[in-house]
């Protein structure tokens, strides 16, 4: 998907909401362990009742990975079930060298048909260039992650800036604006003051709102630009709303919350 | 495997050698690929010729994962067919919060029977410690690395010392030499002079030897510690050696040079 189709996908639907289908076989709802498989059944259903309020699906690949080849399998039957219209991540922090990288992206965009893949900075630019071969694919590199041990190396100094503006500033000579996107945690909104000045047109992709405890109005207030510029991810408020039969319309009610909001801050 | 049974098999076959599997379908050798599943029948050809000379082999997770389905049903048969008697390294990289790691570590050691995992530190500590909760596992975190792109992050000043060595001090404290190694490439032997006074018991995976142009000697020599503490790895050097009928022998052949060279060094 293009940046011109994300944004127009945006327009469309007064939506920038990414539903995160974390989806983990413990916290599906019991009618569903039945099913041949329960993970793309559950994945199907949320996908049907939230299709028309969100413009992207998050595949987390670790819960798919735990379960092995059926894990496989369910994350692969999910990413064709989403279709053409929702911009597709794979959320799989990947990242080697050159030649293994490679790898990696031909497995996400050739053998698999997502749009995009998360992508840990450490290794440098050899480990980031591959995924950005393929027109209308993007990578998403990790800027500032939501979680403590973003303390730990993101948030240190590195000569006059911290790490990850270095790495804002760094990786983003690598692409462009319309094949790179960072990752900013929801709980860190009062960076995008500075991180805007670094990067004014990339779109960053915002997860932690909901059980991470970030806030929409906050990061939409901060981090919008001319062209929306954000995904916001909800993952478990959205798919584990309900764990009983009504998951689908409870997960909908939850996608359209964010969905109303999300319309006024459009404007 | 614990610190002791990998010391205790450096000991008993006279090697620190890991091979690589990063099986490419597209190197295998061409009688191979009217097999079922070739990936397969070319890994356990080679582990059948090289498993008395190595103590560890390397699975580099991408080149499974570019084939789909079929290729992370290649990953379970060879990780399976290596046995206990080896250290079982998944070469994946992979690292998230904590939630999504504690899935990442299910995958690796429970739904399989991997020994260890390369986990890239940039986004915390809790990002690591879900892979160190396991008797007997190992994460092997990613220090300072081969490719070019070190120079981008690893190599750049992080307060007074360098980010690598900043993440070597940090994470060494999350776990003991007996459940965490680091990664440092061949091509850095010069490092381990200052490697080796911030972490003088871990163990270090070693890859870059071979393709990648680092010396077993200069590795060697400046990494050793008193329990050997290298893992010196070799993927295309060895499984690579020839693409016809007889690589088996020519990787056999291969790691022979490396363990023979190597025995050298452990007196």
């Amino acid at each position: 998907m293009t940046r011109l189709q994300l944004v127009e996908q945006i327009r469309k639907k007064r939506s920038y909401l990414c539903v995160g289908l974390d989806t983990d076989i413990t916290k599906v709802p019991p009618h569903l362990l039945k099913e041949q498989d329960p993970v793309f059944a559950f994945n199907k259903a949320v996908i049907d009742a939230t299709h028309d309020l969100c413009v992207s699906y998050k595949i987390n690949t670790a819960f798919y990975e735990a379960l092995g080849l059926k894990g496989w399998e369910a994350m692969g039957k999910t990413v064709r079930y989403i279709g053409d219209e929702h911009f597709k991540i794979a959320d799989a922090k990947r990242g080697d060298i050159g030649n293994t990288s490679t790898q990696y992206a031909k497995a996400f965009f050739e053998t698999l048909p997502f749009d995009s893949i998360t992508v840990a900075p450490y290794m440098g630019k050899d480990s980031v260039e591959p995924f950005l071969q393929y027109p209308g694919k993007w990578a998403i590199v990790l800027g500032l992650t939501s979680n403590a041990g973003a303390n730990d190396f993101e948030l240190q100094s590195s000569g006059k800036q911290l790490l990850y503006e270095k790495v804002l500033q760094t990786v983003s000579a690598w692409g462009t604006p319309a094949n790179l996107m960072f990752v900013v945690g929801a709980t860190q909104a009062d960076a995008f003051i500075n991180i805007r000045k670094l990067t004014p047109d990339h779109f960053y992709l915002v997860p932690g709102v909901g059980a991470q405890g970030g806030s929409l109005k906050d990061i939409s207030e901060k981090a919008m630009n001319k062209d929306c510029g954000i995904l916001v991810n909800a993952s478990r408020a959205i798919i584990y709303a309900s764990n009983k039969e009504d998951f689908a319309k409870a997960a909908r009610k939850e996608a359209q919350a964010y969905q109303v909001e999300m319309t006024e801050y459009l404007k």
